[in-house]
This record gives structure tokens, C-alpha cells and sequence, in this order.
């Protein structure tokens, strides 16, 4: 935290892309945009959630552990191998075998080395109609046998990233937790869509409440955030659900919560912004918010129910 | 908290206004525009902060406490025998002497009959050009001499209210501390604007930005935000400064942060909306945040920086 933040331009960008049931298929199809993102000038390259794969937690089933992987493994050595031949910091996503029984939705980030700057593994796990993540995968730690806390954001030649993972993004909490530790951008894989018999007006009100609760984790935080969601209807492998379009709307914002880019719900988008990293530190001399925190009166935060 | 939620339909009304040097005749608007909201179906009714005077921070005066008043007061008595008289729950704001040398910016509670239901007084605290708030108002206490948090919803016979005060509304964890607290809204009295001498698109980031993230104190919590702001130029007393424009923009939003009225930034307005209170209750049945909050893993935010 002595570090002085780091400064100047910053040239990100998301990847919004279908998954397939075949890994290879799937990381092709992300190579192929990633080396476009680099080639355009992008030094930060942000993937979706479990991008190497359909978004398999739609049911419950043993044999989907299969797809799980060790890091570092082979997803993870074919991604650092492409950030050290493009020399950029990639943030993807792996499903990751930690020991049998244990397995995480893990963030991994990638240093322009290809070395492995940093892992997050999702703290808060979703389990809802479609959504049947509490199977599949552990909470991260709430502190690991180093005595890390699980919220911590990881740092990079481009700045200490605040890396969580979707659901994560409903709760200011992880965000305030990584702002309070020094990230200098919010980072949010996603695999997020719609229930396709839901009303239009309640889709609308769905996919809005997540553009806002993360542009709100920018305001609240004078971060940038930086949102890539998946594309494509991915029918329920049982047949029995109607399953789920996946909405896209991948975005990156600013420090005020100011959209920069915004993709739309079903094209493939290589979403690129030039970030100024000045501006956290300009916002925040005349937005203290941090300076006037109340911590002597937050205690029951830690509480479930205040009853 | 065995108490079940308040359900059925609940219109409520915020009130947007100018200032007046004068108390009577900020107040005389005030009731004129609370009569007719009340008249047009309103139960609950919101006032926007310090609505009985100009926003007098904008220097530091030692002679401005003489417009403070203790609670009860003139002020308050004259709030409690309209909402009685209109069988309405209003929400007032009140420079609050509390005794010399202890000022608040405190948030009065109303019920149908005219008794105080509750105060709240202003947890967080501003400082910045124009907004000299620290010179005037004590911090709300973390925990009054009764044992009771400075973070507590107000019981009324339309719900229980999350009231907050402005700065308030920069902080996810006072919104959350509320929610957790068995809050059914989040209320926000306001007095907020822009340095005229910023330029207009900095202006707009600034207003957007706090739409933003009340809105999303909304979605995390699954609440509906009621949040009446003061509308007029102020000129600067000592003639120094450039003054404030008041931007207005009063709004009501729904528990999934959507916006259901939403003012101008010039207007006098009652902004009026029926919410139905079951919303709240069918959104977290399905988007359940609170059930999967890492209380185990929170600790960090009660300090004031993790370095």
C-alpha cells in the first residue's frame, strides 16, 4: 500500500464469446480475439466465466467433474503460453480440481511473462434454477493456509487487480474489500442470461439491476469496473428445463460509474477502452468517500441477521 | 425480526423544493406541497434534507447555529401536526441542537398520529468546498447511550424505514446495515449539486453517478430507495465562491434498482408512486444475496485500509 498507484493509460479489453462443449473449440475461438484485442493494442485482456466450456452447471452431475482441471494445467499452460507471446496480462477462467472433493470457480490471472500472477476463487457461490453452482464448487477460502484472505486483489505490471467472479458481483462488500486492500480496477467474469419464459420486462429489469449494481461498486469505490459476460442460448442438457440465453451486455465503466463500452446481448465483441488510471486519484481527492468511512459503527456487518 | 414484512400496496411521495433564508416560508412550501400529496393518496411522504432553510455549509458561520433546534421544537412541532392532521408518516430533516456544543443533521420520523416514531442522525459527514459539513454536525453516535446503533431502521405503521441522510448514500455498508436490520425501504433525504463552474459533462457524471449507486443499494439489498434532493442556485453568503446549483432529480426506484419516477433538476415536484411491498420479498426468493453473504470473510472492513 506504500506504492504509489499506477498511473498513466491503460488500454483494456473484454472478450464476449459463446462457450462450447469442446474445450478446444472453445479457447480457439478466445485465441482468435485475444490476439486481435493485443494486435489492436490492449495490454489487459479480461475472458468471461468458464469460458473453456458450456456453462455446465445448468444440472447436477458426477460426471461433469471430469471437465475440472489442476492449475497450473492445461487450460491454464495454453493461456500463459499466449500471454507471454502476446505480452499482455490475461485474466481467464478454470474450473479448477484443487484436491478430489474440493474443486473452485477460479479466476487466473497471467502475468506478459506467462507467469501466474494470482488465483481468486469465487467467494460467494449462486444456487438457483439453472444456477446449481453450490454443487459443483467450494466457496473460496475465507483465509488460505498462508493466511491470505480470499479477497485479495493481485498484483500485475499493470496495476493490483480486484478480481472476483459473477455472483460475487451482487455484494459490495467483496468490492469495498478489495478496494480497502488497494485494487486499482474491479474485474468481473460472468455467465449470466436469461430464463427464456421470463417476461421481457422483467429480462430488462434483470440484465439493468446487474449493469447498475457494478457501475454502483465503481461509484461507491472510484474504480473502473471491467464486466465480460457470455453470449448464446445453452439448452438444459436434460431437456427438461427451457434453458438459459446468456445476455451479454459485457461493459467496462469508469471511476463515476460512467459507461465507456457496452456490448450488446448476442454478438461477439471484442470490447477495448483506453482507461486513465489518473482519474481514481483525482476522484478521490474531491470524493473522499474511503476518508469517512464509519468502521466504529460497521461491526454488525459481520452478522448474518441483525435480529 | 419475526415481525413478517409489510406487504400490499404503499404510495409514497418525495418532496422536491427550493430553500428559503427564511424557516416559515421554506416550511409554508413544504406543507402546501405535502397537503397535496397527501390529498392525492400518499402514506408515506419524504422531505429532502435541511428543507427549512438554504444549505447553510457552503461557508463556516458560527452565527448559523442559532438556526438549530432541539427535537422536539418549533420545527418538529409544526411536521408533527401536519402529519396528524393528514394521517400521513413524514419524514422531516432538522439541524438538531442537541446541546451546546453537539449539533446534528438529523432525519425526523412522524407517524399518522404525531408522535417522533424515531430520528436518525447523519452517520457520515462531508467536507469539501461548498459542503462544510464537518464544522457544523456531530457524526451520528455508532452506538447511543441506549444501546441502540446509529445504523437503525425507524418502525412505522407503513413499514420499517431505512432512513439515511445524503453523504449516507455514498456508503453500501450503511444500506446494508439497514437491510440487515429488517429495512423495507431505504430513504434518503438529500441536498446535493453542482459547482457551477464544473464543466457539463463532469456534471453529468457527477449527477448520474449518484443515481447510480443508490440505485444500486436497491439491487444488493432488494429494497426500493425513496431519495428527495433540493432543487435552486444558492449563491455563495460571503460572495467568494460561485455558489451551488441544487440538481434535483429526485427519484423513487423499485427493489431490483429499476426507476419508477424520477424528477428534473429544476422543478418544484411531488414525486409520487405506488410500490408494492411484496416485490421485495418475491426478489430475494429467487436472487437471494443474503443467504450467501461470507460473514467469515468480512472482518477487513471494519478497518480503515488493509496495508
Amino acid at each position: 500500500m506504500s506504492t504509489p498507484p499506477t498511473s498513466g493509460l491503460l488500454q483494456v479489453a473484454a472478450i464476449q464469446q459463446t462457450g462450447s462443449s469442446d474445450k478446444q473449440t472453445s479457447l480457439a475461438t478466445t485465441e482468435r480475439l485475444v490476439r486481435k484485442a493485443a494486435g489492436d493494442g490492449a495490454r489487459l485482456i479480461v475472458l468471461q466465466e468458464l469460458h473453456t466450456t458450456l456453462y455446465f452447471c445448468q444440472t447436477e452431475d458426477t460426471a461433469i467433474f471430469d471437465l475440472a482441471e489442476p492449475i497450473p494445467g492445461p487450460t491454464s499452460e495454453r493461456l500463459s503460453l499466449l500471454a507471454a507471446e502476446l505480452g499482455i496480462v490475461l485474466v481467464g477462467s478454470i474450473f479448477e480440481r484443487r484436491m478430489n472433493g474440493v474443486y473452485h470457480n477460479t479466476a487466473v490471472v497471467f502475468e506478459t511473462d506467462g507467469a501466474i500472477a494470482g488465483i481468486y476463487r469465487k467467494m460467494h457461490i449462486p444456487d438457483d434454477p439453472g444456477f446449481y453452482e453450490k454443487f459443483y464448487f467450494t466457496p473460496g477460502d475465507a483465509v488460505f493456509n498462508n493466511g491470505i484472505s480470499g479477497f485479495t486483489p493481485i498484483d500485475t505490471s499493470v496495476g493490483r487487480l480486484g478480481v472476483m467472479v459473477c455472483w460475487d458481483q451482487w455484494y459490495p462488500e467483496a468490492a469495498r474489500l478489495m478496494a480497502l486492500a488497494g485494487a486499482e480496477l474491479l474485474i468481473y467474469p460472468t455467465a449470466i442470461g436469461w430464463d427464456v419464459t421470463d417476461e421481457p420486462a422483467e429480462q430488462a429489469r434483470q440484465l439493468d439491476a446487474w449493469v447498475t449494481v457494478q457501475r454502483g461498486h465503481a461509484v461507491a469505490n472510484n474504480l473502473p469496473v471491467i464486466a465480460p459476460n457470455r453470449i448464446g442460448i445453452e439448452a438444459q442438457p436434460n431437456g427438461q428445463g427451457d434453458g438459459i440465453r446468456f445476455w451479454g451486455n459485457s461493459f467496462i465503466c469508469g471511476p463515476q460509474g460512467e459507461v465507456l463500452a457496452r456490448a450488446d446481448d448476442s454478438s461477439e465483441t471484442i470490447l477495448s477502452v483506453t482507461l486513465d488510471r489518473n482519474r481514481s486519484e483525482s476522484i478521490r481527492r474531491i470524493w473522499p468517500y474511503l476518508r469517512d468511512r464509519r468502521i466504529d459503527a460497521y461491526s454488525d456487518i459481520l452478522k448474518r441477521v441483525r435480529d
